[in-house]
């Protein structure tokens, strides 16, 4: 007896069931109840073409659910020998309510069903990581709020270059992350196509109502070409990776700031002693590795991408075995991202502020700049302005700093931040999320009835 | 004398001038009209608010408009002592118009113009990609509309599968192109934003009007925060090489099937001798090297991503000289995405079909599944159905291939593509991107008045 | 009370513990047999000169050898509130065997424990691959010889190009793996350096003999700089995934050809059913998802190398929180081409050949660079001998394609594959790596009495 | 008339011929060299077979070196009709000679020359690169002579860690040049095999001479299996990137320490002025832009690694008009790093040490884990010597940190660098390239007399 859904009653070599299954049957523990739901509407779609009876239909849907149940308590095991969930289910179905599971797989394909598990698995994560993203920016608002006009030194080149805000400082990441945010969206908008119904890419002669089970399980539409269901595959988490890797880039950035800034050389900033770690040998160290293994996660997200771009290149049409190995970078890279951003609001949080530290760092010299627009308020033809001042420089009196970033008043500039707009536009991102996320909560519980 | 804005009398090591500017002075000829547009803008702003009077303001934009001339007849040069085309451009007004020349800079840093050169050139080249990507899906549509109902096998596995048709098998493309078209429009809109005023990240404390150049340049707003300007430099370029990445994974993958049903052990397609090239040794050669390269020049592509991103990871905030280097591998990848958009939309518009070949490819073995089907609608549970199937496969019954494709009328498959609805879909997106265009164009017309 | 080494009392949050520690523990249970061979010859190291009395050394030894055991039997436990191996190692000590445990750190840090420990593991691992390559080279010899001068068409642009043979196929595939062998043998060279009493890059004041530590672990040299110990922190994980990533480019190549060959258009070869899989749907499928699989695990390998790549890409001098990451993507790499390679040779030692379908496919056309070679003979300009060809194919005689591989002797074509010289060479490096692997078994042994 | 070799008649599509040859016409030009070289070998070898007559081998060899002498005085020019460097040559010497010029191709395909070609520029290239490491090295020595024992704080987790010296650190990067020659070498070797003979990678009847033209062309072997010389194509690149992309890892390190070090918060280093650049708005700016290059630079190359991977992952056996962009990247990468290293050894050889700043900078905490050893020499257990060090942090006496530096004798350690040893390893690789060089340079001389 074999578990295979495939076998024809030959010997499978052990080495390559080992090899072909992978760490899929455990990397599948993820897609349980995905998998559930969508063979709930799977069997409510076909008792409506009346391919299953009620009968049938009852016994399957209980069976479903017992599984669910199952999985609640970590209790459904799926064996190496099953190779995957869909095989795990089918399996279960047909031992414990014996004919019926054996119809169970009509009108579909472990191809669409795993495309189905991904899309439903994503739709959540990214529910998630949009949360996570606006609980983040929330967390710097109120620090920008906090320390909107606190002095701080601009760096350009690595160099002190201007006087500024930690306001703007700060508020640089929140736009940063509102940017990244509409690549999220993106992707969950090309993540919102239900692939049911598409079997192993060539569709099937049975008429199957993809719009009832699109509906059923909350997806904005069906994914049309039930082969171009197959040759999305990765694409769309090249989309999903592609915007998270976009969220590590601008929490890699403030790290990268803040383990500058933290230097004793600096002391602008510091993180508490409980979020900090100690050398084994060394009495005196207090390190910020939490910043540091921010930026080496961005790093390995770029990866994940780069696994699955490289995975998908060059296939040709239809499906591919290639596929099965996407699942690990992005579920890791899914996984590695949220737990990232939440890192990070904790950072911001708990960061101490050296404001003294801070002001005292405005030296004289990176004044010159505004200096100079002293001249050209008189007339002065700026380039020749600068010429002045750089004769200058060393000799020149000593600015306010207060003042001074009170007065650059051009849009966006440190006295005119527009914090305001940005937690309005915070607020109205977090319902829409809210939103999406009750609408798909209410189908879910819908289908469990 | 020198050419540098920022020289204050030392000399400047000629190995480290030739590093340092490296190919930015050629790479920059891409820039100038779109730097020159910037500096009208500029010149208008600094009239409004008083900076320069209204006869400075015409000796400049007389100068401006004087570079702009020559650049149509490849007249301006860059030297590599200029460093770029912002100085080239400044010291050609220092030289022509003596000191309103030298009241150019005001406000502004060589930072945000070469931001702005940038997003402009990219809201350009992202219209023609647009476009372009919208002409590939007309050419697929007449195709997929002349041999709709062509059977072609379906392969999983590289192994035939199931029966298919040319329709469905091109429609998949038309759909990825669609999917793939949005996350240009997201790439085109987060570049859709005017850094101008944001000097060198730290604003200054003239009150510049940045609502106004927005309005000049036809912004769809004002990137606001000035730090933030510097900070997006990369992140922007990132999101329009992804979106030309999954562009060209479409492409490779329409070149990886055609390569292999252009060989001759398939015969399925062929292109025309025109677009062949030969071999120095083998009279016999006829090769599809377009289509080899177009898989390679989507491995290029991501390597431009991934050099962007390697470039400004773990930069801290503020303007760093590695942004330079971000350059190329943005116009290279637009460049050659551009132009392998065009010569695919070239080899589908060529493509010869070979019917005959294509049905007879559609061997009994592959309606194995709707064999199974069959027994199904007699009431078997499918995993009995397919069992029963795999037992006689080799000694099944003959399929009527034409009469399955058409008889597949789930949404989606061959017998109910869509393509209605595709056409209507690629019309109203090239009448936006169109619409979109000429906005920019006349804003333009508008500013060279 | 804490686990923690570097502890003062305070309290450690934990959401920061779990993000810093991540896998870790987990991953280092590869590392536990390592760290304890490195903490054996440490104590060693101390007794001789001093540190410890011949008690303490005992104990630790004693202790040492303990955890050895429980490991052999997994009952040795890490657990995450440790952190890693060395802190787990050393509570259990200071647990067991009281005051002498305290003293087991002295002159050293994690920081060289763990570049110890997978300095350790990569030896090891990088016999194993050697191993492995050289296995399936035998196989590949093997199969070479079998089919030396059985007839194959010879591609170019995946079009058929020219005739050829198994035996020169087969055979470029194993000069290409023994040309990646010596690039994993760099690999080797350059991991063979001792790190211990780097401490944490920047050594002790204590007199710690690292001549001692080098010739009891086996090491072919000390790793000098005890800061270059530090910096050269995934540089050598590098250079081992750049020769494994080429091992695997190899093997990718193999696999795509034979992707291809095994298609039923070609019908070259085939898989036996007991390493093909079947599709849950279509009853007549029988998949190569081997090879499918060996092509996407070498997309992966790259992906692994890239992220080392950019963790230790632009970090300062010194260790860094950072390097943790590397451990991942190195294990998962070596495990993956480890496999890959085994599963490799599976395949070309159950590979079957279909002589006839090989030998009727070098069709007519193949032979016209023969064809013209002939004029050349007769003195006719290749050139013009080309153009001749070029006009008459289609209608040239059939050639005698047995005849024709035999006929060309020029070195290393289908007439002169020099398999006996390729057949000594393999020989040769097997012994090397024997030699080695016995070496370094035998230091371990000693070690341990 | 056409100018491709291979054309028959027939027009071949402008917008494909300029898709095709893309930029190749005009990266051939530094391609021209070589083919020349080769060619001549070719026809010397020809001559040996009898192939050639000695009037037309005068007549060949004639037209070469003339060719060579137009190459030049930048006088040969390859047409973008011309595709290539070798049909430029050839159509040159058809056009010249007449009968001769059509007898050259004779055993041979445009794709052994291409990967001939490639092959002596890489060997050339490599020999620049390995001299310009050991300069490089050079300069750190004695850099690292002059300031061997000026203390300087080392640092972990960008904190403060332990007392240290400029020597240490220095050495630490010549160290980790030496390991990456070692890298270059292999890359060299492998590349170091004569392809010539090869053809289109299936050979020819033709009993070509390949052990003649290796033993006239300088190289170390022949590249024996004909199909393998195709298959390597895009592996030996890799290898050459592989190991320059580690040589710039080790620069892109230093760069980051320098750009951190000379930062006003540091004020350890600084570079002299004529090697800095200014801002166009800040007068006060003096930026290290070189610095930020090298590191930007760094990312480059391992994009160019990164695009030759793709391009070549996956491709079946033989040769592919994908490899022809494998030049680009490969070009790039070489002239990058050859550049960035030279740049390198300049920065070193004019860096500005601030001695008082660093010893000023070896604070009272660092001195920590020295305090705790202290007490381990008295016999206190390190982990307790370490909690009473802990807790006195703040309170403990002030250092000496010279005497510290000099105390430190470990092997690799500050007081025991082994520069000695580093300047005669030094010393021993420059004099093996001198030779290989010299021996190269030896066998070209002959080849043209």
């Amino acid at each position: 007896m074999t578990n295979k859904l495939w076998n024809k009653g030959h010997i499978f070599d052990k080495e390559i069931e080992k090899f072909t299954v992978g760490e899929d049957y455990l990397l599948d523990y993820k897609l349980i109840k995905y998998d559930l739901y969508g063979s709930i509407a799977h069997t409510m779609m076909l008792l409506k073409i009346n391919i299953l009876n009620k009968t049938e239909y009852a016994k399957l849907k209980k069976g479903l659910k017992n599984i669910l149940q199952l999985d609640k308590k970590k209790k459904f095991k799926i064996a190496l020998e099953d190779e995957d969930v869909h095989t795990a289910v089918e399996n279960f179905l047909v031992g414990k309510i014996g004919i019926a599971g054996k119809k169970i797989h009509t009108g579909r394909s472990r191809n669409d069903q795993v495309s189905l598990d991904l899309k439903l698995y994503t739709k959540d994560a990214l529910l998630e990581i949009e949360t996570a993203v606006l609980n983040l920016c929330e967390e710097m608002i109120a620090f920008a709020g906090k320390y909107e006009n606190t002095p701080m030194p601009g760096y350009t080149h690595m160099q002190k270059a201007m006087p500024s805000s930690i306001g703007l400082w700060m508020c640089s990441f929140i736009e940063s992350l509102l940017d990244d945010l509409e690549l999220v969206k993106v992707a969950y908008e090309q993540n919102d196509q239900n692939p049911l119904g598409s079997a192993a890419g060539y569709g099937t002669s049975i008429e199957l109502d993809r719009e009832f089970t699109t509906e059923l399980l909350g997806f904005k539409k069906v994914q049309n070409n039930v082969l171009y269901v197959q040759n999305s595959r990765g694409k769309i988490e090249l989309s999903v990776l592609s915007a998270l890797n976009q969220v590590m880039q601008t929490i890699g950035k403030l790290s990268t700031d803040l383990l500058l800034f933290t230097m004793s050389e600096f002391d602008y900033f510091s993180l508490p002693e409980e979020l900090c770690t100690g050398s084994s040998i060394m009495p005196q160290k207090k390190n910020c590795d939490c910043l540091e293994l921010l930026k080496a996660k961005s790093a390995m997200i770029f990866g994940y991408l780069m696994q699955v771009n490289s995975i998908i290149s060059n296939l040709p049409s239809g499906y591919s075995r290639n596929f099965q190995l996407i699942k690990k970078p992005l579920f890791e890279g899914i996984e590695m991202a949220l737990e990232s951003i939440d890192i990070t609001a904790l950072v911001v949080k708990n960061l101490v502020v050296y404001e003294d530290k801070l002001a005292s760092s405005c030296t004289n010299e990176i004044f010159a700049a505004e200096k100079a627009y002293e001249f050209v308020k008189k007339g002065i033809p700026f380039r020749e302005a600068y010429k002045n001042v750089a004769e200058k420089i060393g000799k020149m009196e000593d600015s306010d700093v207060n003042k001074t970033i009170l007065s650059m008043k051009t849009i966006g500039n440190t006295g005119n931040l527009g914090l305001n707009k940005l937690a309005e536009k915070i607020k109205k991102e977090k319902k829409l999320v809210l939103y999406q996320d009750n609408c798909f909560k209410k189908k879910i519980k819908n289908l469990l009835k």
